[in-house]
């Protein structure tokens, strides 16, 4: 995914991340909380004013407490509601625990949470609150793998796969390839979903071009769709909805009460693509 | 409208602008082709790498090259698709033509432009190259005029009114005023419609609110529409769509050709609110 280059200096007062060569965002950093390099990725927690706790991997915004549920909300509900029953759920990424949050609102019967990176893990324990009480759910296994050999070598399927990685440098290229989404195809149930989060139409446009030639290939059904995200690239981010057997746009039951950012009608405006994007996907 | 606070420095190779106190996005400056105080505010022009020519006013983004589009086709089309026959149209601000143009697209018999600040336009005709054309057009007459002294003063009646202001500090703020609502309702025909920019979902929910009760009071219809704007604060802008008789649901027509984020799908999925919005409006 081009354009969302490394932050260059996070020592100053201020994080910065750079969305294409001469633009980005800036944040204030009330104080750092955690900043060490992992085994893969350099990690750091910084409070910002506005956002609370922000969580950064190489320098790139992943997650803050203020506007998480907006990509968290929009990477888990619409398969969720459009499965027409999720039970047996995979996440691969999303070491935060934001979309393990989303999932656990649902009465499924098991989620497998495969991270690469411990550390994120121990960091999201220690500094978002909803971590903690997620992994202590007994329907929460997880798993510290890499995804793309976790599903070589795992056995049992799956209704709903989230691919919840970060951008497609360091650990996570390999999630984009096409030998994870062939990989992936292979440990779904019958009727089963992808959903990966794919960029942002204004910065990476031809990557989410390149990722829709690949999907087609592999699944019957693939849409995408795009929600607000205001702490990424461009404010707006999509997603990719990969099936060969759900319609993302019949509804199976009520999103949970309690949501911020996802409902009925969210759900089908998502799916709802400007020309821009249409043109080029 | 809080949180768009103005830039602090703009001498330097950066402009920032502040979505709150502490965050905001940065965008390098290439080179700086106008910065001039009018009677009114502080108008700059210059070029960014990613966006292209980009006009500030008082410190805040106006337009941008690159994506103008999003903010000015989300703007005008909902309204000129949805009232059956949309002939007279005004526009109030947007000095740097990007809604005039959206108009232009449809057989309009008149629109009337009313901006404050004459040096906005002339800056206008200088660096933003579908200016001049659309002045030319024979439908258009443009006045260098107070919003709210011209509707007070002028006799006619319009089909639609669309209320591009900046933001309100600076000349804008009477625009943002009930008596402004009021008086701009006693100027319209017997169906039609007024489109105000209100704000960030993110940043300005207050104002948003305040807007609605007051919207209320004056129009049968008060709708919210929110489109991507990306560099906007939190990369997503809401509308008002404001009438007594005109259903914003309801399409009278095919959007022009040509368009790179609004079509018909684009417009219902914008009438699409999420929780956080509809349980503050």
């Amino acid at each position: 995914m081009t354009g969302r280059a490394k932050d260059k200096d996070t020592d100053t007062k201020e994080i910065r991340e750079y969305h294409a060569s001469s633009v980005g965002l800036f944040f204030t950093v009330d104080s750092v909380l955690y900043r060490k390099q992992s085994s893969y990725q350099k990690i750091e927690v910084f409070v910002n004013e506005s956002f609370g706790k922000v969580l950064l991997l190489d320098g790139l915004i992943q997650t803050t407490e203020k506007d998480e549920f907006f990509y968290h909300e929009m990477l888990v509900h619409p398969a969720c509601t459009t499965h027409s029953s999720p039970q047996n759920i995979l996440v691969i990424g999303g070491g935060d625990g934001g979309a393990l949050k989303e999932i656990l609102r649902y009465p499924v019967e098991s989620v497998c949470h495969v991270e690469i990176d411990a550390q994120v893990i121990e960091v999201g324990k220690e500094y978002f609150p909803w971590l903690s009480p997620c992994l202590k759910d007994k329907r929460v296994d997880l798993v510290i793998a890499d995804g793309l050999e976790f599903l070589r070598e795992i056995e049992r399927t799956f209704d709903i796969i989230f691919v919840d990685s970060s951008e497609p440098i360091g650990p996570s290229v390999a999630l984009h390839r096409r030998d994870f989404y062939e990989t992936a195809k292979k440990r779904l149930n019958e009727e089963a979903v992808v959903v990966a989060q794919i960029g942002s139409p204004l910065y990476h446009l031809e990557f989410i071009r390149e990722c829709s030639a690949t999907f087609k290939e592999i699944f019957k059904t693939v849409r995408f769709y795009v929600g607000p995200a205001p702490s990424y690239p461009g404010g707006s981010w999509c997603y990719a909805f990969l099936s060969d057997n759900v319609d993302p746009l019949v509804l199976q039951r009520d999103p949970p009460p309690g949501l911020k950012c996802y409902n009925r009608d969210i759900h089908q405006a998502a799916f709802a693509l400007p020309p821009f994007m249409k043109d080029t996907i």
